[in-house]
């Protein structure tokens, strides 16, 4: 196949960090807020595609429960301010949008609300345009 | 050479948003903080294998100016609240320490006390180990 457009998307991978408390003392015997997150998208249906995969901390501990969505040539988005017991269809509905691009980027009105209200960063794939070349020209 | 201690670190990127107002409405015609951390940065003494690149717009905004610092087989850390006016001593500081790792894990006792308080994130590279592996082992 050589037609691009005709191409399965890249790998995407779903980061989700498993340490997080949620800004909660959990009892040491307990399961974390973030490996309750962890478990439950284990159990969900993903996009083919995307891979589910634990992290030991992202660090950002004051707006957790936290995942990241990156691969290929997209942009890497971080989000944060997930309820682990809520309902995970804002967060599939977004990956899989995140899937279908190839750097990304998902239009802003297709974003789901939480994406909206709780995109904690943003990182740049390995090549991507010079912004001040672009502001050159 | 086929020592690993004796090859260079892999490169490093110091990733600096550009578009950052740092909370405040610049004014249309002035150079924003961001870009004005960027210049700075533009004209200091970078270790050698560290590149510096502007990004347009790491989507921390309530928490910038804000740098990324990623390269290699290390993980990504985004710092938040540095003062595009104030001294860069402590950005360059953690900069060397984090471009000398394998893994862009700086000890805790060496870190830089603004890396200490204002870690925004992390991202895992490519290649990390299962915490769910680790726990079972």
């Amino acid at each position: 196949m050589t037609d691009a457009a005709l191409s399965p998307p890249a790998q995407t991978e779903l980061l989700v960090c498993i340490k997080c408390r949620r800004g909660g003392a959990a009892p040491a015997d307990a399961r974390r807020p973030g490996r309750r997150l962890y478990d439950r998208l284990s159990d969900a249906t993903l996009p083919e595609g995307v891979t589910l995969r634990a992290v030991d901390c992202m660090q950002n501990c004051d707006h957790g429960c936290s995942v990241a969505l990156r691969g290929g040539t997209r942009w890497t988005y971080l989000y944060g301010n997930l309820d682990e017991g809520g309902p995970l269809e804002p967060l599939l509905d977004g990956l899989e949008r995140y899937h279908a691009t190839a750097d990304g980027l998902i239009p802003w009105r297709q974003r789901p609300e939480h994406f909206k209200r709780n995109c904690i960063a943003r990182i740049p794939p390995a090549v991507f345009s010079d912004p001040l070349q672009e502001a050159d020209q």
